[in-house]
């Protein structure tokens, strides 16, 4: 029957989705659903040159595996750090922590390469949209998503929608100071709660101690074998090591104190944690809100992601939402 | 003829606009122009029933007066510190700046007593809708107010709207943290920029260098007389005081970073200071924001309100909108 091979058809949309992150380069190919039907993972090249030409080669290697998997690519989103002006699919600029990444037009190459429309949003914009499309962000008509990863990002969603700002540069959450002096972050400031509470930061820190001899703990063997990283930090501060405790505990202070912020400039009604470090941090964050915030925003609640993916999820939402809106 | 008439009515429309701070209590009668007809003050009483008493006489005096000035009263809009629920009328909480001033339903006794519609919002949330309609903020979509007096105050227009939040905390700007530890806020947390930089602030460290008596400038007669305030300190620093100036550049830098942490929240178009020391903080600000904004917020202007009241003009504009609205 016709209406069955409708429901078929709509089944098999699909979604080009690429995360440019601080570290990697992800590609995906993400059914209407949000499930991942493949992905691709490579380390994400230092300059634009080499980025732009294997982000073109990834994205056509899974277009044509997207055929034999029977997925219907409709579009291609992009999830990147730095600003980017989601009307004109540019990326405006960027922390150090992508090099050579400003004033990028990933919207005219890509879709030339791929005959495909793309649309591109800033990493924790993404993850945001993920929240609202698939995780605890269904229904919330306010809430603010804070992803951390080798950075830390953010979106935030206020009656239903995401706030992009005057100059697209709102909810660049990991920027936020929580320090008049502080450690050096990757903007060129200084006490952003990225440069406490990021994956890096606390890689900085753990590295720090391990070279100092440090990361260890009495009479437990830790077999610490290089890369170190905040993982290190985390299973030493959970076998005792107060050195590593007080790292931790002081990002965790840093993230939560800069989450208040947050809460008394747009008072979400939820805020979700995303990234490997949110378990570790959600409850000291709820804790310290408790704590320190305003009386009428200490209600709030803190959650952990559902999501594996959030910001390729996120990517995936611009096209499952925007195409099929411009089609039917 | 009868648009003459027309016009002389809508000529003669006003508004009762009271403003409750953390110092004083004071009531004007403002016609539709934004022009304060008529003001009151009086020291804002510290308890609950002997404010409600005499915000209610100095209503009642100003209903009178508005008579005999040819004022025609459309109702009263109330401008008060602590966080409101403007739908209710209700001030849900306060810090103690105001004292006694929690989960009090302002609108149904002002409203039986004088028999008007009335409106009840944040003086910072006042002060935003001052400058939407009278002020930098006419036409300008998205733009954050903050008000610097006894206490740190702030409201933020969002897509030619205010933000109230979900709890109504929404730009509760003056409890932004800018340290992990810091100085004690009327809040009960510590590093809030109002710890740092409101009136109360500037005047506790001036008295605290007075105490010292290093609030003097070597060979200047600087006439210090009780009470010290805010001002001993900015002039002792204008003539050289290395210990005032130094007090006063911590506050400045508080507040800058402080306004970049709204900047990466929301990225309003524009910044509105006012309150005393807008004229003050408006150059170090402006300078901090270059200093340590992501390149994108960067170009954001500070510009210093020109506004003389901006609370009591903004109660005054929600009667003038809201009623108006109502009526024709
Ligand atoms: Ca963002
Ligand atoms: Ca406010
Ligand atoms: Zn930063
Ligand atoms: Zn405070």
């Amino acid at each position: 029957p016709i209406s069955q091979d409708i429901d078929h058809i709509l089944e098999t949309q699909s979604a080009l989705a690429i995360d440019l992150g601080g570290t990697n380069l992800r590609v995906a190919i993400i059914c209407k659903r949000g499930n991942i039907e493949k992905r691709y993972i490579q380390a994400n090249p230092k300059t634009f040159e080499a980025r732009m030409q294997l982000i073109l080669k990834m994205c056509k290697d899974a277009v044509r595996d997207a055929d034999c998997l029977n997925c219907r690519i409709l579009g291609v989103g992009v999830s990147t750090g730095g600003r980017v002006n989601p009307q004109e699919g540019v990326v405006l600029h960027s922390t150090k922590l992508i090099q050579d990444w400003s004033t990028v037009d990933l919207r005219t190459p890509i879709s030339n390469a791929l005959h495909l429309p793309v649309w591109v949003d800033n990493d924790g914009n993404c993850a945001a949209l993920a929240e609202k499309k698939f995780g605890h962000g269904k229904g919330v008509e306010s809430f603010v998503t804070i992803i951390t990863g080798t950075g830390i990002g953010g979106g935030i969603v206020h009656e239903n929608e995401l706030v992009h700002g005057s100059t697209f540069c709102a909810a660049e959450l990991g920027h936020i100071m929580v320090s008049l002096e502080g450690p050096e972050c990757s903007c060129g400031s200084r006490g952003c709660i990225e440069a406490y509470a990021s994956g890096l930061a606390l890689q900085r820190e753990a590295r720090r101690l391990h070279n100092e001899d440090l990361l260890k703990v009495e009479g437990v063997d830790m077999k610490i074998s290089e890369p170190i990283t905040a993982a290190h930090l985390i299973s030493a501060a959970r076998l005792g090591n107060s050195k590593a405790d007080a790292v931790l505990n002081k990002a965790s202070k840093a993230l939560g104190v800069g989450i208040i912020n947050i809460l008394h400039v747009v008072n979400p009604a939820l805020v979700i944690l995303s990234g490997i470090l949110s378990s570790y941090y959600q409850a000291p964050v709820q804790q310290i809100i408790s704590e320190r915030a305003l009386f009428s925003a200490q209600s709030v609640k803190v959650v952990t992601s559902d999501l594996e993916e959030p910001a390729l999820l996120g990517a995936a939402s611009m096209v499952l939402d925007y195409a099929t809106r411009r089609v039917y």
